[in-house]
């Protein structure tokens, strides 16, 4: 009897887990189902909370990229960059990409976009916003794109108010990857070695990520809107015609003679890359082995019996379990020590271009203080926009030293050589005008470095806070009262470099 | 019956076919055991055709070392080469390397040899015989360590005539692999991550390479000789106690203030890094891997049932199908982009270097010319040594871009950003002496570049031309009469690029 007693416990022991376990499956699949289901989202639905109502777990995984939340001041870190971009926004302030939830608060913030005091005023083109949000291009069908790309950023502050979210990837019918953006379809038609419409489902796990992820421009486009008034919208451009190698895309800018803007300093004629990510990835092992970004930023997670793409797009680096080794047979630590080596010969070269560079500006600010003609400083200011435009490339989209290592150092070495050119031929300028050994001034921090380019911080602190406490608040309200807001992605609280 | 004469036939149509085959296995099974057994071989053989009596087969591989026999002239390809190392042997001749079996014709034909015209006489010491043969530690064993290291090139030359071999590599007893430089050993300890006791047989498979192809100095070394008199021994060093890295060895050598040469031009005082191929190939993904540089470059080779490795050391890529693809899963055109992206990337930067301190020894010397003051100097003169020493290190192995890629373009682009450096300091030091404007003469040709430095081409040409005719001769009967040739490996024509 004893025995059966517990043959019986036994089998309970068992039996309950199982049914436990049963049960929980059959929710799982249910789950699942859900998930494989197409639901009814409205069109250009820009509020991701309401995709949550189907896709919770992607959903929930997409808000633990606000965890990402710390501020790096880059310019204090490497305080060359403010005298390299002396008059240009980035000069003002510039911190270390956070998740994806901070990106429009980040946008809103940064001493860059200016303190607007109405909706045609501030430095910024309404392009700035393209990137940012699942509104731009519910935006761009409402008004159409050429519309949606005239006048100030200010302009539309009071609708733009989700950051990037499920609507930037997905179909609202099939769920299915989509470009949202109509300028990626145009410049990989360009391009030439995908077309748009080939992308299969791996490309598009890469192609939604380049839609913001990719080196670009704002060209100047005339239009009539309905009244027959001419405008000029400044649209997104991707600069793909001769290719994404960064001779390719300066050839393109040099062959248009496009200038983003004219350095303050040396007086030359500036390009400042944006993030080439997609371009330079294409160029490394990962992206010529098709291995899409998605499959290391995106990693399937499983939670119960539930296999989802998580999306806390961050760096693989904090999952290495999820993402490289799921090709990579090297322990963790191996991987580690392996990246932290790449990356160290990253920064050693892309520490002297900065220092180089910054210096060559210096130089030809002083030649051109001095009386040097504008023939003297023409082959010195070529010298300079190369050098930074390639540096530029090489590191603007932060992850270019793993991503493509290799390029990334061919290309810090030329930038290098090229701002060493600059300043060899600067200093036979300077000779002419007696001043051979001139010492450039001290850049090394932040300060200094604002203080040498005449930078009149405090005065742009307060234009931001300013408008925060007005236009910004006026745009809370009026995106309120249209409905237009997800509660949980809407920040109150803002983190900053510089209050 | 039609039936049974088809089955018949059948039969013996199998079984022919199969008895041959057995026997033929059989035989295999027999050379495999010959090649297993170990054979009696007198000690320090250098000799390889007696080797060769039980390892026909890697000996004859080993004799394919003989097809890479283009004479392909660096100095013509790489003109700035000649300005870098005026003053030094280099600059004189310098041909890509080629194949094993030509090591020691072409350390006796090259210009860089000089021409004595007696065994005490001509520019070189007796150390740069110690990685072509292995009479090297034949030599060593009769005469001591020291004294071999003592005196000129030209006092070996009867004694030195079998070109790299098995007994480079291999003990006598067991066909082992066997360290025969005693320096590699010293230099194991001293650098201490493998201490040269508990090298593995991996280990190795890449350590008897990296008795030669590593970087070395001559460490002068006083010795007293049987007779009691004091003689200076320039004994063949590794300055590895502070590392592999570049700057490791860099620091290693200012340390001791070790100078290869005094440039011709810019009064430097150089260092020549010679062929670092073991150290680079450790920081690269095959050294870290633990790949041996034999898996590579000495693959197995089956030949019927008889599995050898084959000594027909060279380029992986002319054998991908039985080196690479053991590993990768790439097909060969893949493969072949993928070298070529990364030889172009090398290339680009290597000639950016070269034209960069090329330029920077002219400026030096004209600089120099005026009056330019020690002081003045220095800091530009130790610019030019670690530009010229980071560039070298780089590239002297010839397989770096493959071995350690991002490395190698890490260290030209320092080389590269030292070499501007000097430059820019130059320019400076050039305007006190109203030289501000000075343009480097061309040196865009291999005549042009030695016109440049001022080398009497001629001059050595025919002093070679003549030490071949005789003290060469004469070491030819010598070493015939003692019967130290290999018939296979003494080459009798020979190919120069200057004449």
């Amino acid at each position: 009897m004893k025995k059966s007693v517990l043959v019986t416990i036994g089998s309970v022991a068992v039996i309950v887990p199982l049914f436990v376990l049963a049960l929980s499956i059959n929710e799982n699949k249910a789950e699942q189902q859900t998930i494989n289901a197409v639901p009814k989202i409205k069109r250009m639905e820009s509020v991701s909370a309401k995709w949550a109502e189907h896709y919770p777990r992607q959903y929930d995984s997409y808000l633990q990229t606000k965890k990402s939340d710390k501020i790096d001041d880059m310019l204090a870190k490497s305080p060359a960059l403010v005298v390299m971009w002396a008059g240009y926004g980035f000069s003002k302030d510039y911190n270390a990409p956070r998740g994806h939830a901070y990106i429009l608060e980040d946008n809103i913030n940064t001493l860059r976009t200016g303190g607007p005091t109405s909706g045609a005023t501030g430095p910024m083109p309404t392009a700035c916003w393209t990137c940012k949000s699942p509104d731009v291009p519910r935006l761009m069908d409402e008004m159409g794109e050429l519309d949606y790309f005239t006048g100030k950023w200010a302009r539309h502050g009071n609708e733009i108010v989700n950051p990037v979210g499920c609507a930037d990837c997905h179909d609202n019918e099939t769920m299915r990857l989509s470009i949202t953006r109509p300028h990626l379809k145009r410049a990989l038609d360009t391009e030439g070695s995908l077309m748009a419409a080939d992308a299969t489902h791996q490309d598009m796990r890469s192609l939604v990520c380049a839609q913001c992820h990719s080196e670009y421009y704002f060209k100047p486009t005339e239009w009539t809107d309905k009244n027959g008034e001419t405008k000029v919208a400044k649209v997104v451009t991707f600069p793909w015609a001769n290719g994404f190698a960064v001779e390719d895309m300066e050839k393109y800018y040099d062959d248009i003679n496009f200038v983003d803007w004219t350095h303050k300093i040396s007086k030359t004629p500036m390009l400042k890359a944006q993030h080439p990510g997609y371009e330079i990835y294409k160029t490394g092992a990962h992206g010529l082995n098709d291995v899409a970004c998605a499959d290391c930023h995106m990693p399937y997670v499983r939670e119960g019996g539930v296999k989802y793409s998580s999306h806390n797009v961050g760096s693989p680096m904090d999952n290495i379990a999820n993402t490289c080794l799921n090709c990579h047979s090297e322990d963790e630590k191996t991987l580690r020590d392996t990246v932290a080596r790449k990356l160290a010969r990253k920064d050693e070269l892309h520490n002297t271009a900065m220092d180089v560079i910054g210096k060559a500006h210096l130089e030809a600010g002083k030649a051109l203080e001095l009386g040097a003609t504008a023939e003297e400083m023409k082959p010195i200011q070529m010298d300079i926009r190369h050098a930074q435009w390639r540096w530029d490339y090489s590191i603007a989209s932060h992850g270019s030293f793993f991503h493509a290592p290799e390029e990334t150092l061919r290309i810090l070495g030329s930038a290098i050589n090229k701002g060493q050119d600059a300043r060899v031929k600067l200093r036979i300028v300077l000779a002419r005008y007696n001043a051979a050994e001139y010492v450039a001034p001290d850049f090394s921090t932040k300060e200094k470095a604002q203080k040498v380019i005449g930078l009149p911080f405090q005065k742009l602190v307060d234009e931001k806070v300013l408008f925060l406490d007005t236009v910004r608040k006026d745009w809370n309200k009026e995106a309120t009262d249209k409905g237009l807001y997800d509660p949980k992605t809407a920040v109150k609280e803002f983190k900053t470099s510089y209050k």
